[in-house]
């Protein structure tokens, strides 16, 4: 299968590594780290074993890559605006697109430019940095869950799910992508907005009492919007006692928002953030703390929120 | 009337000044600066007129003070649990205390110590911040509300606000000191809450249109909570954006937590927000964005906090 990665990020490449190591015909369109990356292969550092690809096929250009069967797509999702430009040159006639961006309205944008029946999503629970050039740190987790943005062709979707599980890729088939993808904010709208606000790693966020309530209350406000979306099976309240006990394994981590706000990149807020909350609000679902959060964190970063309000 | 200046921060010096200037025996408790004030006196760069006092009674204990007439307390009120050890030397049979201290409790900390018919507040809208050892800057207002903590005697009250006047400070008397602690709040929360969290002063949070209803919507939760408190006359919700628009004049104006923050020194969380939700939880109110802002505030600045939570 030939398979391109858009936004060879740690994500892009972590994924893309393990499918080419699976024996995919992988390549990556690659921005930064060009070089290394095309002249030495990639590096993976993984609690799961380390390992690396000695040869990488990396490119400058879409149009290099040409037509492949899976565009798998991991860019920032305020580079949204370059969807266009960098898969029309990589699709042929039956070519899949799957986003593993953060967030919501990234099937909805690839619908929009390519139709829905291209589109599948996922949501990787991954943790993940990226290194010196070269290499990726595979810090933890990794799984993914993966759904159709429109149901058209369950059997496609099956042999995706077969060609990660085959590269060692734990992934799981939703019929419910949207509530997948809300699940996924329940942990994303507290750690990434309050790491990347305070600049402070998960752990530091959960031993003081005071505010470990309020990431429960963020999450409890995202499940409630979220639960309002008309999803099959709504997401129950113990879903974020979960995810606290789940972030509580995780040790010293900081999300990646945090990250990016330390290397001063721009932030994912209109995707994690300012999108749930319209949705939410379309719903008349209040969501005071996640609006506040939002609101907060594009008055700390001014210039990084993709939209200044 | 012999006054003791008791915290002579940039509150305290300034009325401290004023008081002296107009022909008061003023006596302040000096740390920080007390050389430079003895030697120097103190230097007032102000909107209304730049003085300076060649002479000021300078004193590092209460007990060389001795009885005065009337204690004006400008302490932190993080420094609270001092105020036993500060004011019992200063007091004679009729030493009336005055605490212009930022948030809720003060008076009645004050009372549970000394009694109740001791004890007057006063809040006081003044822009001053210290300078170099020895002055002090007075930037914008300055007036005052001052009131009994139990109605005692008006008379009395009358007397102190026209040596104010007298002093040349914009003094009002409330009959209601609940209501003008709660109205002042009002600015307080958002206002040190947010500029002391994002290190950013007043102008740039009313320049972002989200974050000015940020500010409006704490402002309103604080409205709501004072309201609940049994006052006189409830605080219309245009309160707020009468002082959204008195703001916009302070132009680029930090408030005193933002400065504390910069200058590492431990922050009033207690009195200008614990002790305000707490006020309000038990009359039913929700304030989500104070406690989120008060939360946010204490991971941000751990050991900056009174008490860890």
């Amino acid at each position: 299968m030939k398979i391109a990665i858009i936004g060879a990020g740690a994500l892009g490449l972590y994924y893309g590594a393990l499918l080419q190591k699976g024996g995919q015909d992988v390549h990556f369109l690659l921005r930064r780290d060009y070089d290394a990356l095309t002249r030495h292969g990639l590096q993976v550092f993984s609690i799961n074993g380390d390992f690396s690809l000695p040869q990488l096929k990396g490119y400058r250009t879409a149009a290099e890559i040409g037509p492949a069967d899976l565009v798998l797509v991991g860019l920032k999702t305020f580079a949204n605006q370059q969807l266009r430009e960098l898969i029309t040159p990589l699709l042929h006639e039956t070519t899949q697109i799957l986003t593993l961006q953060n967030g919501l309205g990234n099937e909805e944008a690839l619908a929009d430019l390519f139709g829905s029946q291209r589109v599948l999503g996922g949501v990787a629970f991954l943790c993940s940095n990226r290194g010196e050039p070269g290499t990726v740190h595979h810090l933890g987790a990794g799984r993914i869950i993966i759904g159709e943005h429109q149901p058209h062709d369950r059997q496609r979707l099956e042999r995706l799910a077969t060609t990660f599980t085959a590269a060692g890729v734990e992934c799981r088939i939703s019929d419910d992508l949207k509530r997948a993808r809300w699940e996924k904010l329940v942990w994303n709208i507290p750690f990434n907005g309050l790491c990347a606000l305070l600049e402070q790693s998960v752990d530091r966020l959960l031993t003081v009492p005071a505010c470990r309530t309020l990431v429960r209350e963020l999450m409890l406000e995202v499940i409630a919007a979220g639960n309002a979306q008309g999803l099959a099976k709504p997401i129950p309240d113990s879903y974020a006692d979960g995810m606290l006990e789940f972030t509580d394994n995780m040790g010293v981590y900081k999300p990646s928002m945090q990250i990016d706000r330390e290397e001063g990149r721009q932030l994912e807020i209109e995707a994690i953030f300012r999108i749930p909350l319209s949705y939410g609000a379309r719903q008349g679902i209040a969501m005071p703390r996640v609006a506040m959060l939002a609101t907060l964190l594009e008055q700390a970063t001014p210039g990084a929120a993709a939209t200044p309000r």
